[in-house]
This record gives C-alpha cells, structure tokens and sequence, in this order.
C-alpha cells in the first residue's frame, strides 16, 4: 500500500474570544496543521499537530517542507524500518537546523508520522491503541529511535521492560474494557472565566463524576489563591486539585507562590517554569515535596523527557501526542517514564488532543506502565464535534475507542467550515 | 524614526554540492531569512537568520507572522522599552506556542531583532560592537530580559559585573584597534573533503597566521583519528585543534571516542551529542577534562545557556548571533556566561555569521569578559563578498568593523541572483 499524495489543511477553531483556553501565557484560537495522506486505493492517513491559532500556516508549511519523505513510500517499507523512516524526517541534512527535533519542524514531524500511523491502524483494522497493544515487544523496540537516549534506556532494557509487563495483560485489558479509563477536567478554571462562571462550571463536572479538576494560576498570586479556595471548598477533600502555571513563573517564584497555595492541598504543579529547564524543575520537584511537578506539553523531544527523569525533576510525565515527533517518540517517552517509575499522565485539550492521547494512555496501561494508579488523561470539553470519532467520556472516565485509527480523522464539512483564511467562519468573521 | 514596512527575502546558496559545510549532520546550501525593516526616512535596519537551505521558506513565514509586532515602532519606542518589545515578540499569546522560545520561530525572532539593533546603529553612526560598547551599563541591562534567568544572573549582578569591567576599558579599546581579535578557522576539515585537501588547506591556514583550526569528528572513528593526526602533524605542538562533532554521538560514545581522540591533544570537543542534553554535556566535560566541551550553536535561548552553565557542562560557550532571539538574548548570554567565567566563543561560518558575531566578541572583550584569554572569533570564509561590509581576517585576526550597523546588509545583487526559487542561479541551476 503507497502513500501517492498529500493534502495539508490549516484549520482553526475561533476559540480566542470566548476566553476557551486561557491561561498565564495562551490565548489562543485552537488549530490544527492538518495533513491526510493518500494512498492507491486504500484510506487516508490523518494526523495534525496542534497550534493555538497564529502560525498555524508556518507549521502547514514545514508539513509541506517535509512531505516528500513520506509520499511515495509504502506503508509496508515503513514498517519494516520504522527508525529509518522516523530519522528521514528528524535527522534531514538540512531541515535538522531548524530543530533540531524542536519547534515548528518537530511538530511537523509528528503531524506526518501520525498520519502514518493512522493509516497502519485502518489498514489493520484496529484502534490504536489496540493496534500498539497488540504489537510484539520487539517490534515496539524497533520502532523507537534510540539515538541519545542510551545512557537512559537502552533497547535491551526496553525489551525486558516490556517482556515483564506481559504479565497481567489480559487482566487490564478487561479492566480497560469494563471501567474505561481515569480522567481529570481542565475546563474548570481557565485564567480567562470570572469566579461565578468557575463555581458553577467545578460542580458541573463534580456532578458529573470528576474526582480530579485542574485550575490554571499565574495571575497575580491572591487570584489563584482565591480561585483555588473556591474550587476546593466545592469539590471538598475527597478530590484532587491540580495546578497549572504554564511556565510564567521564576524557579525562586514558583517556589513562593506554591508555598502559598499549598493550604489548598495540590495534587501537582503543572509547568510552574520555563519548559527547557530542566534544572529549575529539579529545584522545584525538591522544594515543593510532596506535591508533585509535572510537566511535558511543550517538551519537545526525547531528550528532554530523559533529562526530566534523570535529574527527578518531575513526578507527573505530560507527554503530548504531536509535539514531539510522533508515536514513536511518545513510545521512547513512555518506556523511559516506566524505567523511572513516573506515571504517565498524557497532555490533552487545544483540539484533538483527547482524542489522540487516549490511545497513548490505553496502550500504556496495558503494555509498559500497567497500572491505573496515579495516570488520568486530561479532558477538555471544546471541539470533539468536529472529528469523526469523537472521544467518549462516560462519569469521568474515556470508554476505550473502538472504531480503527487514531481517532485524528475531521469531518469534511468542519476543515470546509473553518479553513484559514478562506472558511466561512473567517471569511465572514 | 518610525519602522513602516518590511520586505523578507529568501535567500539560497548553493553551497552542498561542494561539500563545503559538511559535517556529522548537516549538508547545506547556506541560506538567510532576510528581513529588512524600512523607515520613513531614514536608513533601512536588516538582519537575517541563518538556515541550511531547505525551509529556509519555513523561517520566512515565520518573519512575516511576527512582524506586525515591529512594523508601525518607533525606534525611539523600542529602545525606551526594550524587553516590552522584545517580548511582544517571544511572547505572543499564539505564536510562543511554536516555540517556546524555540525553534523557528525563534530563529524569525533572532532576524526581526537584529535588523532593529541593524537600524539603531545606523542612526547611531556606529557598528554594533562600538554601539554596545559605549552603552551606559543600565541601558545594557534594560535591554535583556531576565525572565526565567534569575536563578543564575539577577539584573543587579549583571549591573555590577558590568561596571567593575569598566576599569581597563580604554586600554582593552587600544588593544583591539591595534591588533584586532583572534580567530581560529573551521575551513580545513569538513567531512566533505579528502585528505589532501585537508593538508593543503591546513597548511595553507598555518602559514596565513591561524594558530587554531577545528576539525569535523563524527564519522567512523578511525576516520576521525586519521584526519586528526594529519592535522596535527601539520600544525605542530603550538597550535590548537579542536574537535567537532555536531551532536552525532550518545552520552558513552562520546566519551568512548573522545579517549580515542584524546592522542591529538585536542583543545575542545563541540557539541559532542544532543543539543538539548545539558546533563549529558555535563557528564562528558566531567569524563574528558581538561579537554573542554563546547557547545551553542544551537542552543535555543538564554534558559539553556543558564543550565549549560549551573552544571559545568560546557567549557566555551558558543552562543548564534541568530538560533537565540537576536541581540537582546545574546547580552544575557554573555553575562550569565561571564558570571560563571566560561569564555565566549561565538558561533559563526554559515552565511552572514561571521559578519554578525564579531561584532559581540568584541563588545564582550570590551565590557563583559573583559579578556582576549580563550577568545577566539570562529572563521570561515564563505561567502563574505555577498555583503556590503564584509568581514576583515589579517594574520589570523579579525580587524573590528567601522561602518555603522550589524555588517547584516547583503548586496542587492546578490539578494536578487540567489533568491530562492526565482533568482537565477536557482531557475537555472
């Protein structure tokens, strides 16, 4: 089966002006640089990375920049040299500079390679999730680039990791299929929501069964202190609250503010620093103790993720679907938290992000974390209404999906409708 | 004077098919994202960011996404807040995502700022070096911003630093005037290039007045240590060699084949694996001292410098003139870099770097190192005659600039021959 062609989608969601997705450092319109892949005569490939609305063209044309890796080759090549093909992409001569493996061509990267991967799972027949789940060991080692992350995790070790969970698969797998799996809601306490809109929106989702609500802060400290008061005099102790500053703060001023809100009893801080320090989050993993760091939406490769094990700096592993590069370079993420012993719980939201990453979650459980406990997937509630397979989350917890693919694919009629610059809403915007 | 338009020009040369630039990674045609920023009256500012051909388009969209930020300023308004403005470009509330501070859009961020600092100068009459060299210590503070950096540099350290280098001042003025800055040259060992061709330009190098040449490592080993002995058998004892092998090994391989190569008394090894990995830099500068480990090129901003610099792990710090975003970035490198006494060996080669850089060794030995000691200027001569104010390299040394601005200005015919995909050389190439 070849990849012949290619189509590159800029699709963006007016999400900005409703104060959606608010946060110290994002305001955003939710969008996806969206490319389906075609083959000869069999389905499309559909993957995107996600943008927060200006700039969406710029990572349309690095998908473009490195479209011609891809078409021409057949799904059959790919997987019999998965790293090969990964590192035609990653390692370009001359693409490599604008990384390298980071920013605008990574996420292109990843675009591109789950787009392959949705079409593997539709040629197989099988979601995702099932897809990895159901994969031999070696051949989940043979699709992992290696390449500077040995002294982490070598491919050997890799395998015995994966080897020993074997154990008990059949076991979650039924869990799975039976519970669903754990989530957390981040639509409660956007910087952007006034206090009442806030109140109404975390008994909301309480009533719904959440038993986990994130809140963003960053603002000036007495706001997120009293927002949080807020939200945990109405979810009560039987819940976790978690805390997200989207990197605004100093190493010595995340470390202050969290000594503030820490009557709150946060479960983790997410990104309370810039997301290349690696240093810094080590220094605030240790100063904030027992309330845990977390980070990864905005870690951009393998080799970050490493670091942040290495060095203890986080005790929640945020992995994002389409930052880095791929599935492939999320299984590498995945192994290297199990080997540390760091639950993975995936970064979701913007648009698509749920639906991807509930495979990640799913597969992970199964075949390299293989445990529940401490892992939630992050639930938004904005947009699953354009994708055809939309996620499903039933009394806070995602049903396993079930349809073939990575759930990635949009609807026709929502790319028409919200095309930049030439869809209606824009046009007429 | 106020900045009312902007032009972007993507411009390519063909530099792969001679093998010049090759390395462990990279195959270029070296290529600038050109940005010029007119003025109602007044000279035009113009800066670029380097790239290594393909998606050079990638960096030009990524200027033009960024600059209604600078279109429509003051250069007056700039300068009175220089971090506003400069975050107005890192911190965009959608386009960070595409970084953070990271990346290409960055890299757009590096060409955007140093055509201002091109313009400021010119208005001034001054090149760049002797602009921030005779800049009051408070202004030059003012103009970086401090954000996620004050863990390692708080602004009043780096008010202090500067001032206690204002004794000598005159007499390092004197000194650079007279005899200029040293350099050492990478033109002799690519990977491209046989190895009688590496004697010849080895020889030829010594005998103009280099007493330090770099040599490209990363292919099979035993490659590696025979090209290095050709060196040094021409250079002799008194000259320095250093090692480069752009990222291409793991953590324990570096070290492995730096115990290999440790025969040739190599002065440093740069970048010896992944750009991102400060802690893997930090285990390899503590397994090959006293060789010191180097890296920058492509360290993406003042964050990773920091931590490169909190762990020990580098023993030269080679920060782009245009990976970080321009000017105002590279201050706080050279500060933060100069707080941990690490000399400053700026990155340069490329298209246009060398023109750049020297500019801040110089400024640096002027106010902020405040020594030639471990200083060298990296030379490459390529592509000079593309500029209005080429770099001047006598004996080994680079002469300072005296021509107002950033010598960032290409030749408009050179602009028009290379442009890509129209300019001839490309339509008929």
């Amino acid at each position: 089966m070849r990849i012949v062609s290619y189509e590159v989608h800029d699709v963006r969601f007016p999400t900005a002006a409703a104060g959606d997705g608010s946060d110290a450092i994002n305001r955003g319109d939710y969008s996806a640089a969206y490319v389906s892949l075609h083959t000869d005569g069999g389905p499309s490939g559909d993957g995107f990375t996600f943008t927060n609305g200006r700039g969406n063209e710029i990572a349309c044309a690095a998908i473009h920049a490195l479209a011609h890796h891809v078409v021409g080759r057949t799904i059959e090549e790919i997987a019999a040299e998965p790293v090969k093909f990964w590192r035609s992409l990653t390692a370009d001569v001359q693409l490599r500079w604008l990384g390298p493996e980071k920013g605008v061509i990574h996420m292109a990267t990843g675009a591109l390679v789950n787009a392959v991967w949705d079409l593997r799972a539709k040629l197989e027949g099988k979601p995702m999730w099932r897809l990895l789940a159901e994969m031999p060991s070696e051949e989940l080692v043979r699709n992992i680039d290696f390449h500077h992350i040995v002294d982490a995790l070598t491919p050997d070790e890799a395998l015995s990791l994966l080897e020993s969970r074997q154990v008990g698969y059949a076991q979650r797998l039924s869990v799975l299929e039976r519970d669903g799996f754990p989530s957390y809601t981040t639509s409660v306490g956007w910087l952007g929501y006034p206090d009442e809109q806030v109140k109404s929106l975390t008994q909301a989702a309480y009533d719904a069964g959440f038993r986990a609500m994130k809140m963003k802060v960053g603002g000036p400290i007495e706001d997120d202190v009293r927002r949080a008061g807020l939200i945990r005099s109405v979810i009560g102790d039987n819940a976790l609250l978690m805390m997200d500053a989207n990197q605004v703060w100093d190493v010595p001023e995340a470390i202050a503010n969290m000594s503030a809100l820490k009557e709150f009893d946060p479960y983790w801080i997410e990104e309370p620093t810039h997301a290349d320090d690696v240093l810094g989050h080590a220094a605030i993993a240790k100063a904030v103790a027992p309330i845990r760091v977390a980070t990864g939406e905005v870690a951009a490769n393998r080799v970050i993720f490493k670091q942040l094990l290495q060095a203890g700096a986080i005790g929640v592993c945020q992995v994002d679907a389409c930052r880095v590069g791929g599935v492939n370079e999320v299984l590498a993420t995945l192994l290297m938290a199990a080997k540390f012993d760091v639950p993975v719980c995936p970064h979701a939201g913007g648009v698509g992000l749920c639906e991807y990453v509930q495979h990640l979650a799913m597969f992970d459980y199964l075949r390299v974390g293989g445990s529940m406990a401490d892992r939630m997937i992050e639930y938004v509630d904005h947009l699953h209404e354009h994708f055809e397979d939309p996620i499903t989350v039933v009394g806070g917890r995602y049903r396993p999906p079930v349809k073939p693919g990575y759930s990635a694919t949009l609807k026709p009629a929502s790319i028409a409708e919200f095309s930049f610059p030439d869809g209606p809403v824009w046009r007429h915007g």
